[in-house]
This record gives structure tokens, sequence and C-alpha cells, in this order.
């Protein structure tokens, strides 16, 4: 442990399951769209200039925290961003995502990903994160950096683009296995570059976004996906900053991730967190899991959404496997004896939609916190 | 056992886990743009338009037959056939899917899903039936009939066409659980007077494509989705034809599936048959489940994949919970002991991507059916 164990946050403590004074919330994608004053503060520019300023991206990275109270600012920034530093060619249409004009398909691409240097090549994170660090200062609230997983980000690389199919990526690790090696190591080396300068910045704890891990079988999650993530993860396990590893649909790898050594494993709404701790066996947290989807319905739904939520992270809190520990109902976030916490992060299964009403992300914060606060 | 069990083709004694020659192959989606005879016959109309010709839709029914040397057709129509019979409103935009002008909303559009009457709404699609049953006489080739599930054709009805998150359909079925159970009450209706319709005109087996369903949490799919969907089957029921579910990243949801009822259940690539066999219990059959997209790589990942599937469901052969039977490696699709074939109809994971290589399909089945070949 430690010597700055006190002055740990309650994100921090519960990404080690560690007690916490109330379970820790915030929200994927949590500055975005959804609030009225991103959009005022955002204007009509490209997401990557935004990104590249740091006053504007501070301000951005801080609005949710202070419109919703949350418990985490993530740093205003793009999983493309080292991608683009380095000159490959991405740009990120509002909307759409990441979109390469010329996407990788052989060799001579590689010469396009040379390594990542955070301090000459997008100094402007770094300096982000220090300004939102200076605003937080003793308000309890953590701030995370994060990167993007080697598979997702090479998804976006090979396809050019958002896919449904993931068909040209698949292709590719299947029928040129030594050229996706090559392929994933750059960018897992690219994306430690990225963690290690944020966390020298001061980002208190990492999220390594694998959004698409999904739709792969486990056997290609762990030939062609694991090997780089795990990779990234021993990249920064000197740093002693937590690490959380996110995906969607990922129900049938949750086992593989956690083998991968990440503190917290992100889990999205269609597992039980109580099931997902079977998968994922006693060690990691778990962060996770509302329906993005489900905040559009009545208040009262939404309520019982998130109630779900917490009384599925209490029968998850539980040491020995899942079993035992919390007691299903009225989301008592106490669970595990001792000094074991719940090692629950609260958060949606996936990003918060651009159509959601700012109220009721608030409204399930405090939610959560008057439900599990410890007297 | 019916007296013509004997005339039952392998498709459809898969479906009951009776002994097969050789394992059944088919492919969803394995009429369509893929195939050049395809685009050529189909020429530029719509494809309810190209549906409501019923020598026409007999072709397509065909063709992939005589193409690939599959086992089963399925007849070419649409899950939105029973709907836009009755005029509620719904083309089947090409590369997108289904579209709906007025979405459904609320109690004044259930007038707009009067019941469905096969005989007179839509005639065409029995005597489509009547016509590739007789092309298929002697053939052992079965025909499928089949329909949308009622959740998943809700969700077009609801979101106006194809969803990323299925909010507006999410929200409606939470706040508004009483039209949510009239809406798929009637759509459950419908379909089971499809099924009926198409079974009497010659179908030997029916799936049910609950397409999105992997949307929902398990506790969504448990009370939107499942009591819809077993009225279907149980509607059906007395007709002693086999019956499939078939949905897609439905991992958390195999055991509800299989709850329903269905003969068979289908399982997408992402888990492996002998995972899925424990999830669904040892009634019913599984088809799958290869990856669409791995159908681009050269022959040789291809074939191992194929091989992957083989093997997995001579582990899921068992009877006892899918632990036992059958032992890896090689394909061997002798499976359980006695008179338990090994329940396994080999198809993709999910439908026929339009730009599939035909001839690859063609090696799968060859492949397939040699390498299940019994003495």
């Amino acid at each position: 442990m430690s010597p700055a164990a006190d002055a740990r946050t309650d994100l921090v403590r519960a990404c080690y399951r560690q007690p916490v004074s109330r379970t820790p919330v915030w929200f994927m994608r949590q500055a975005g769209r959804s609030l009225p004053e991103y959009r005022a503060a955002r204007g009509q520019g490209s997401i990557l200039s935004a990104i590249a300023d740091a006053p504007l991206a501070a301000e951005l990275t801080l609005q949710p925290v202070r419109r919703y109270g949350v418990d985490a600012a993530i740093v205003f920034s793009d999983i493309v961003v080292p991608i683009h530093a380095v000159g490959f060619g991405v740009e990120v249409e509002q909307g759409r995502g990441p979109v390469v004009a010329q996407p990788f398909r052989s060799e001579d691409d590689l010469e396009r990903l040379r390594p990542y240097d955070p301090g000459t090549d997008a100094p402007h994170v770094a300096e982000t994160i220090r300004l939102v660090r200076r605003e937080l200062e003793g308000t309890g609230v953590a701030l995370i950096g994060f990167a993007g997983a080697p598979f997702t980000v090479a998804s976006y690389l090979v396809e050019g683009g958002p896919s449904r199919t993931f068909a040209t990526v698949k292709t590719l690790m299947h029928s040129r296995p030594a050229l996706w090696a090559e392929l994933t190591g750059r960018l897992a080396s690219m994306a430690i570059a990225s963690l290690r300068d944020q966390i020298a910045a001061g980002a208190q704890a990492v999220q390594l976004f694998d959004s698409w891990a999904g739709s792969l079988s486990p056997a290609e999650y762990a030939r062609f996906a694991l090997p780089a993530t795990r990779a990234v993860l021993e990249g920064v396990a000197d740093l002693g900053v937590p690490t959380i590893l996110f995906g969607v649909g990922t129900g049938e790898l949750l086992g593989l991730m956690a083998s991968a050594g990440p503190s917290v494993v992100g889990v999205d709404w269609r597992v039980p967190l109580d099931e997902a701790r079977r998968r994922v066996g006693s060690e990691p947290a778990l962060q996770g899991n509302l329906d993005p989807a489900r905040c559009f319905a009545p208040w009262p739904v939404v309520a019982d959404a998130t109630r779900e939520v917490l009384a599925s992270a209490a029968l998850a809190s539980g040491g020995g496997g899942g079993r035992g520990g919390g007691g299903r109902g009225g989301g008592g976030g106490g669970g595990g004896g001792g000094e074991q916490g719940t090692g629950h992060i609260f958060n949606l299964g996936h990003g918060v939609l651009p159509e959601t009403d700012p109220g009721v992300l608030g409204a399930v914060v405090e939610l959560v916190h008057s439900e599990t606060a410890r007297p």
C-alpha cells in the first residue's frame, strides 16, 4: 500500500476493492453532446482540434463534474489521438467516429505508425491533465486517463472507420498473423507511451477502451487481442495507478479480460454483475453497468434499474467468487467483511447517448450516493 | 414419433437430435446478393415485390440449393411481410432493412395492426412454398419457413428502422408495459398465423428470427420478449414440425431461449457450441455457428474454423449437459450413443455477408458433409 493511501479518492480505492465512503460513480462519455454547456463551449470545430486546445479540453473535462457531481473526470480526448499525432491520417467525424483516409492494408503501412512521443507529438494531453488536476485539488474527484486497446484501434485502422461486421480486420488477423502481431505490438507501445505520459501528468487511474472486442470469439480474443492488451497493462504496472479494461458485448470474454491483469473489468448491461464476478474471479473490481438506453425511461424505471445494478454489485462483492457477499435487496453497498470493499464503480454499460437528459444522470448519481453511503 | 419419420430429411432429424447420415448445413441469407444469379434474377425491383412474385421467389429460394448443395432451402421472404400485408406501412430498403414511415408510438397505432390472414393478405407466400416443395420432392432437401419474433419485429415498428441502441423500444417496454404486452401479443398472433400457413403449404421446419434480442439484458428478455416468443412456439406446437429460435449476441439469453420450448436454439459465433450446450440443457438441438466474417479469409483459415465448429458440436452432442459426448478432434459427427444424434445443424452465426465469395460457402458445405459422413 502506498504511503499516500489515505489521500486516495473513493474511485481509486474502489478500483483496488478497498472500502469506500460510498460507491463512486462516473459515466463513460459524460463530457459530450448530452450537455448544453458542452455544445456551447465546443462550437463548430473538430473534435481533434478541441482536444488540442488544452484550456478548452480541460473545461470540457470538468463540465460533467460540476453538472453531475460524479466522482471522476475523464480527460477529454480520443483513442485515436496518438495515431493522429504520428501522422497516420485519421479524423474523428461528429456522430460517426474515427475515419481513416487510407486504411491499413500491408507491411508498407507500418511505416505510417512510427513511435509516439507524447511530449513532442501531443503535449496538449498532459497540459490538459495538469490543468484539470489543479481544479480538482482537494475535491476528492479523481481524474482518469485513457487509451484505446490495440484491437479496437487496429479495427479502425484496418476497416477505415466504424464497422458492423469487422470482416476486414478479422480477415487480416487470421490471414496475416505476423503482420497483425506487429501492428498490435506497435499500437500497444503507443498506448503505453500515452498512458505513462498521462499518469506522469496526474491521471490517477487509466482506462483501456476495447470497445469492439465483443465482436471476437473467445479463441480469437485470446490469440489476437489479449497479448497486446496484456502488454499495455504490464507496461504501466510499475506506476502504481489502477487500470480499467472495458469492452461491450464481452460476456464470453470477461475471464480472459481479467487474465490480462487489469485492476477493474468493465461490464456492459447484458451480464449482471454477480454473474460477471463468477467469470472474472475474486480479484478485479467491476465497473458498470446501467444500460444507457434505459436512461430515457421515466424516472421510477431508471431508479429501479439503478437499484438493480447496486443489488447485483452487492451480490458480486464477496471475495470468494461472488457468492455470499452483500445480500440482495435495497442496494446495500456495504458488502464483504473486514477491509474488503464492494469493489464496484457505478457507470453505464456503454457511453452516454447524445439525447440523454442530463437531469436523469444527475439523479442517478444522487441515488447511487445515497443508497451506498456508509454511516 | 410420427409415422412419416422414415421420410424425414437430415435437417428435420437433426432438429430432433435424431441420427443423421451427415450433419446438415444451410446458411442464413443464403439466397441473396452474394450470388450473381440472385442479382441477375432479382433485377431492380423492391424486395417486397420480389417476395410477392411467387415464381421469382421460388427461383430465388432454390438458387442456393443448386449452387451450394445445402440441406435446406429457406423460403425467400422477409420478417415484415405480415405487417406490410396488413397495411402498417413498412418498406425494406436494400442494404438497410425494414423502414417504417410512421413508427409505433401509442394505443392508436394498434389499429394499424389488424389480424393477419395469410390466405387473403399474402397468398403468395404459400404459393412460393408449394412451388419450391414441388421442385425439392425426393431430393432430401428440406424447406424452412420463418417469421420474425415479436420483440425483433416490434423493435423495427417502434424504432422506425434498424437501430444501434434500441433506446426507443426499450423506453416503450419499460414505461408502457401493458401497451408493450398488447403490441407483442398481436405480433405473436401474426407470427402464428404466418407460420401455420407456411407449414400447411409445405414448410418442414420453421425458424423464428429474434435477431436483436441480444440487445436486451436477461431480465428484460425474460419479461418483455420471452412471453410472446413462447406464445408463438406454442401456437405451432400441434403441427409437428421442428422450430428453431435464433438471435445474435444472445450468450446470456440461451437458457431463457431454450425455456421458450424451441426444438433448436441458434447460436452466434461468440459462444462455442459446447458452452452453448451447458446453457440450453440437454434437450434442444443447436444451430450454428461459423462467423460470417471469417469467410473472407484464405481457405485454410475457413476450413480450420469450420472444423472448430464441428469439434465443439461434437463436444456438445452428449445428452447429459454437453459433457462426455463425442470427443474433440477431427470433427467426428457421431457423438452420443444409441439413437441420439449430435443434434447439430451447421450454419453461420448470422447471415451471409453480401461480399462473400460463393465458392467459399460451397467448399464449407462439402467439408462439413465429408467430415461428418457416417459409414
